[in-house]
Order: C-alpha cells, then sequence, then structure tokens
C-alpha cells in the first residue's frame, strides 16, 4: 500500500482516538495523519468545565488529557490547531480549513477522512439570545469565557434548562458565591429521570441555596451590552450572567453540505464500523448519531465514553483491524452536591414512546449493611417489560456509594436480562460494601413480583 | 391440602429465608411453620462479627435482622431456640432435637423438612486447638466469646490464616489494642487472588502494625488452662487469643447420618430448586455445595448472599410457586484498612485447575477522572479464555470506590461475555465517579488485545 493520509476534523475524544488507534496499526511511513482543531485544545474534558468552573479542578490544563505536543512527538500526529473546517470536497478529496491565525483557506488532501466535529449547544431563537454573558459550555474556550466573566463582579446567575450540565453548572456558580436560578421548561428537574425519582433531587438543589423555577420558560434575555435580566413567563430574574444547558445538537452541517447522510436526530448516519454513506469517511463522537439498544431507534446522545469509543472503532478500522461500536442503553450519571443520580435504558416516558409496556418498581435500601457506619438509603427503580420480565431501565437516587450501580443494570440490560434473571447475580457482598442483599437485587425481587401480579390481573 | 408442617432446622439467612418466603405464600392455616435454632439468635449477620469486635458497630443486637420475636408475630413462625437438631428420621418423618434449657429429647414431625445447618471453622487437628482462648468466627456466639476474652488483659493475638476472615478479625484486633500476628500456611495472603494482586494486601496489612508470617505454618498451640502461645514451624508466638480463619466446612453430618446425599465438597447436593435427595426434605445455605458456573463444578462457598438466595428459592418452591437457584461465580468483597480487594469467577489457579487456559492483563487506573479530588489508584486484572475471549475471571484492588466494580465484571461473566465484548459496555461516567474510560473497559481493551496478541504467536 503507498502512502495514505488521514484527515482527522476535530482534535477532541472521537477524532483524537480515532487518530490514535489508527496510529497504532499503521506507522508514519504507511499513513500521515493530520488533525484539524480550530480551537487551541486536543483531547480535553468537556465534562470537567463544571468542576473547573467550581473549584474542583484547579486549572484548565488539568482537562488536558493529550496536549497537541503529545500528539505530534508521541503519536506523529500532526494537529494544526486553530483550524477550522469549512467544507469538505469529496470529488476531489479535500478538505476546505479556515486558517485562523495566517487568515488563508487551505485545502487539505485526504485519503481517508475522519469526521469528529463535536456539537454545540442549543440555543433558542429568543430576543437577546446572543448578549455576551450568555454561555453554553461545550469547549474548553467556553469555560474559559465563563472563568472571565466570573473575574468580574457578577452577583446573579441564570441557568436555562434542569438537566446535567444545567445542574452541575449552577453547582459550581453557587460554589463561586453567585445566587444562582434555575429555570426549567418542564416539570421536574432531570428530565431523563422518572418524575417520582425527580423530588429528590430538587430537595437537593434547593438545599444548595439554588432557586428553582419548575414549569417556567424563558421567553427573552434583556441587557443592552451585556446580559442584564432573563424574562420568563412568570417573572423577570436579574442576571449578569447566563448559562444554557438545554442540550446539544450535533455538528452536523459541514457532513450535509458535502452530502454525507444524516439521521432524524441531525446526527450523521455511520454503520456500525463509523463509516459514513461517502467511502472512505468516517465519523465518531458527538456528531453522529447511533443506535438505541433498547429503543432500537436512532439516538443522538453526546456523551465523552461514547465519542472515545467510536473514535476508537473508525480508528480500528481505517488501520485495517475491525471493530465495531455496538450502539448505546442512555445510561448517564451525575452528582448534585452530594446526592447521585444514574440511569440506564428507557425511562417510563421514553418506554411509552418505543411501544412498549412496562411494570415498575422503586425500592429504598441502603448501600452499605443497614448497622455499618456510613451506611445511607438510596431508591432503585426498575423498569421491566410486561410479560417478558425483560428489564428496559433502571434509576438511581442516592448518596455516596449508591449511583455508580447503575452499571450491574446496564450490564444486565445490555445482556437482555429479566428482573427474575438479576435476582440470581453473585453480586459482592461485605458489610461496608452492601447489604446482604444488594440494592439492585432487592429492587430485582419487587420488580419481579410486580411483573407476576401483572400477568394475574 | 391438609395443613402441612415445615420445620427448619437452623435460624440463620438459608433457614429463615426458606421459612418466610413459605409463609409468604401459605398461610398458616395451610402451613404451621417450626425453625429449630441451637443458639440464641435469628437472621444474624456473621459477616458483621470481625466489625463488632473492630468497633465499627455497637452492639450485637445490631447484627440482628430478625429477631424470633418477628418471626413469630409477623410471619406466624415459631422459633425454637436452644434446640439442636440431633438426627432426622425419615422413616418416620421426624427430627430427632435436644431441647438444651430442659435437657429432654424431643421428637418433631415434619411433612416438609429445610436443613440450613450452617458451616463450622475448620479445626486443624493440633495440639492444644482445643484449649480455652482458639476462637473461630462463626455465630453470634462465638463473636460474644472473643468480646468476652477482650474484657480481660490480653495483649497478643495470633490469627491462624490469612482470608477474607482471618484479615477482617486482625484487623479488628489491633483496632482494640492487640499486638496481632498473621500466620498464613501459603505464599501470599488472600489465596483466592492471584499472587500478582497480593502484595498490595501484604504492605496494607503491615502498615495497620500487623505482623505477617507467610510460607509459614502452625505446628501447636500451647498452654496449659488457658492459650498462652503458638508454636509455628519457624517461631513461637505469644498469644492471649487465637482466632481461627482458614475457612469453614459445612455441617452436613446430620444429613449424611440420615443417608441424604453430600457431594465431593462435603456439601448437601440439591437440584436447582434446593431439593435435597431426600423428598420433601431441601436444604439451603451454608451446608449445601453449589455449582460454580464458570468452573462448572461443584464447590462450597459459605456466604450470606447465597444462603439468602438459597433460602429463597426453598421457600418459594414449599409455597408451591416455582424458583430456581443458577448457582455462583465466587464473587468476594473486603476491606482491609481502606484497602478494598475484591474478585469473582476464577483466579488463575482455578483456571488450570479446570482444565482451561487463559491470558491475563492487568491495568494501573483511578476510581475517578484523573485531575478530580480524591481520584486514587485501582489494579484491576482480567483472566480471558484463550482463543474464544471469554472472561472468566476477574479482581480489583483499590481504595474507596474500587472494589464494588467487580460487581459489572461478575455481571458480564454471567452473560458470559468476552472481553471485546465487555470494551463496548455502556458504563456511567461522569468525573466524580469514573474516567471517561472506566478501569473496567480499560482492564477489557488490554485484555483483548492480549487474546489477540496470544492468537499470533
Amino acid at each position: 500500500m503507498s502512502r495514505e493520509r488521514l484527515v482527522v476534523i476535530g482534535g477532541d475524544a472521537g477524532g483524537m482516538s480515532a487518530a490514535s488507534q489508527a496510529r497504532r496499526l499503521r506507522d508514519p511511513d504507511n499513513l500521515e495523519i493530520i488533525a484539524l482543531e480550530r480551537g487551541t485544545h486536543t483531547s480535553y474534558s468537556a465534562c470537567g468545565i463544571p468542576y473547573w468552573i467550581g473549584g474542583d479542578v484547579s486549572t484548565m490544563d488539568d482537562l488536558v488529557a493529550r496536549s497537541p505536543e503529545v500528539f505530534e512527538q508521541k503519536y506523529a500526529i500532526e494537529v494544526w490547531l486553530r483550524h477550522e473546517a469549512l467544507g469538505i470536497d469529496l470529488d476531489r478529496r479535500e478538505v476546505i480549513a479556515h486558517d485562523v491565525e495566517a487568515r488563508v483557506e487551505r485545502r487539505v488532501a485526504f485519503d481517508q477522512l475522519v469526521i469528529a466535529t463535536g456539537a454545540t449547544p442549543l440555543r433558542p431563537q429568543l430576543p437577546g439570545i446572543s448578549l455576551p454573558g450568555v454561555y453554553g459550555v461545550q469547549t474548553l474556550d467556553d469555560g474559559a469565557a465563563v472563568q472571565a466573566a466570573l473575574r468580574n463582579s457578577v452577583r446573579d446567575a441564570v441557568v436555562v434548562g434542569g438537566g446535567y450540565i444545567g445542574l452541575e453548572m449552577a453547582e459550581a456558580l453557587v460554589r463561586r458565591g453567585l445566587r444562582v436560578t434555575v429555570v426549567e421548561a418542564g416539570g421536574h428537574l432531570m428530565s431523563t429521570m422518572d418524575p417520582d425519582m425527580a423530588g429528590q433531587i430538587v430537595d437537593a438543589v434547593r438545599a444548595m441555596g439554588i432557586t428553582v423555577r419548575l414549569a417556567d420558560k424563558v421567553v427573552a434575555i434583556e441587557g443592552e451590552s451585556r446580559v442584564r435580566a432573563v424574562r420568563t413567563e412568570s417573572a423577570t430574574l436579574p442576571a449578569d450572567l447566563v448559562v444554557l444547558g438545554l442540550g446539544v445538537r450535533p455538528n452536523a452541517e459541514i457532513a450535509l453540505e458535502a452530502g454525507i447522510s444524516c439521521g432524524p436526530t441531525g446526527g450523521i448516519t455511520t454503520d456500525s464500523q463509523m463509516r459514513t454513506s461517502a467511502a472512505g469517511v468516517w465519523a465518531a463522537g458527538d456528531c453522529v448519531e447511533t443506535f438505541h439498544r433498547v429503543s432500537h431507534k436512532p439516538v443522538h446522545i453526546a456523551l465523552g465514553t461514547h465519542a472515545n469509543k467510536q473514535g476508537r472503532v473508525a480508528g480500528i478500522n481505517i488501520g485495517g483491524g475491525y471493530a465495531t461500536f455496538p450502539g448505546v442503553l442512555g445510561t448517564a450519571i451525575t452528582k448534585v452536591c452530594n446526592l447521585e443520580i444514574a440511569r440506564t435504558g428507557l425511562s417510563s416516558r421514553e418506554v411509552e414512546a418505543a411501544g412498549l409496556s412496562a411494570v415498575t418498581a422503586s425500592v429504598e435500601s441502603t448501600t452499605r449493611a443497614g448497622y455499618f457506619p456510613g451506611a445511607t438509603s438510596m431508591t432503585t427503580k426498575l423498569i421491566a417489560e410486561r410479560g417478558s420480565g425483560r428489564l428496559l431501565g433502571a434509576q438511581i437516587v442516592g448518596r455516596e456509594q449508591a449511583a455508580k450501580r447503575i452499571d450491574v443494570l446496564a450490564t444486565a440490560l445490555w445482556n437482555g436480562m429479566t428482573v427474575e434473571d438479576i435476582i440470581g447475580l453473585d453480586l459482592a457482598y461485605a458489610p461496608p460494601f452492601a447489604p446482604v442483599w444488594d440494592p439492585v437485587l432487592i429492587a430485582a425481587r419487587k420488580a419481579a413480583l410486580a411483573v407476576i401480579d401483572d400477568r394475574k390481573s
């Protein structure tokens, strides 16, 4: 094989995982690799930004897993920073990139291309949405902008959206001494959790001194040279700083314009090997649409774990190996103050949307043996298919040591286990770690009874 | 059906789970239930005894999940305390029991019988082994005896055996101010772990001020009216107190004498529904032999989780329902000082004994995102079958938040996943809970490469 060139658009998790894996299998004589990154960082943890803002993480550099220098020196991967990809010319097999520093346009030829352009925070079409002081939190540069704003005299912050990022940012800002209000359009925080699990969450958020406005909607951002207030359907909230936590959309325009297929979620579609519809063009990370293993529907879930895995798969295949990305379960976890929150699979609402029918069971139990110091209460909810008893989803809310138990349920779900099967699992027991019936198993017992009762009725 | 009588021998986890489940399905008009318990407690946590001795748990009562009064009042289950079963007369369908208080023998007729006689600490045939001051730790009364000894002036303790119970008791005794020596005949502590994982364990044990003697063997216990020293192959160790941590053997004599089948491990054999070889006679808990899902061999693993599950299964079947016990993986977890230790499936030695062949991979990674406060290092070792890549076993050693991850691997093992499959699992990620590649997944990646490399060689 003559020397090929791989170009990667996007220097974060998806792109750089692909580049590194391809390099592991093909040396520089065989494959030249160039990564185009529009910002100034590579392979960083966007998920860590709220902890940097909140002060748990001291510097931005801590969030960088691998710098451009490491990629160049250790992996022989060229990283072109401050290069924004403007288009893909599939006929000439070139990426058109804007070199922001030099202010010139470059055409970069490729044999293989990985599109890893990430996602962008949703910005609703509202008056004032573009005012300075309104931040999305997706890149390190976004985080740096919030940090810069916090160095000025800011007192009031409004977070729009009460999901993961919204609550993590609300906590960070309260820890930085701001008065924080979260405005959530839905009836409860964390719309990916069932409403009955959300009560504990809103209590924990309010206990931190955060004001929560549920079922209220932002209608405008006010201010002149800078944001000054947020107007909702029912109030005007003073705001020196606004953080958008409304989710993200895939950055797929560049692919779409080149004629590469995107799916109903707006993400780039790929096959299991992360190939797009165009020959020699791959995609990975927050810009792609993926497959939900329970609903069997396409989904767009922007998360570093998926980006890393998809990038790895693309890179192995580009490298001449074989790997596939098996889809996702929608597993997620977060911490609000000391409340741990996790979920996997389908929520009750998603069960319905998928045309499935389920019974549910919630149990209160303890993280350790009840008599062991530090044992705390946790709630585990299981959602099981009617009739079959097949696990469809699970949710956990609790304190220390509670939420990572979701991984057991994610693994059970991955393997199509029924709640009756789960009861038998040989999970680890010792008093400092679990009651003799682990909360996961207690929940499975209750769910199995619910399945039987439902069959009788 | 006319009213039947269920007799249960043994008032702890296995027996009382069976009794409660049977009661749930059959009311007192339909099923009379009598439980014979030779001690004075029901449904207690033997695993909690070291924490009671060490002071984490303040009273013995904390370890009792359900008292005899609760069983009588809430479940209409008669509990006959201080009744030791001496024999089973299968022809007359009677249990012969010794009423220790009244000093009389009683014959208790049964229609259904559950044998849940538990296990007894191994006592090697050594000179002096029966001296006062030598304790096994299996029942609450054993624990009370150690507590009583600690109220006298004791300074030196020797723990014989460096497994789970031995190390938990060694830590408890050191916390009570004793000078403690652990004598282990094998070359490393925790023989159920691979030797390469055991180095961190011995370091942690020694860091607590405990003396560890590896590859040394106790040859005699010395003393006159009471233990005074322990003689090993290479030293004589002063000892006011000796704790046996050499494992347990099933209490199956009563079954064997009645002609009920026992297996090669010495435990009572049962079918999947927990039926013994005798009609209407069931068994559950530490007295039974069970099935290992990976080695496909009979094993005797005395653990509260299995006892509870087996009792539940027996009780459901006695109650007219249907349930089966699916076997075990040998999952276990413990904490030595702040070092967490866990394992599941087969160890490298057990792989060989089962006639299997494996490759292994160990990785060091962090419990949380590397940059997140409180992230600590943990070691994850996976053992995968050569060729197929099927997971055969896993071991974890680390600090806080490390070891319960074994449950993910136990669930993967339960479902026959390969290490390649495991890489794809959608496990929960957020910086306070895991790095973006969870340690389980990093280990799976390394193991998958090891499987491929082995195929090439």
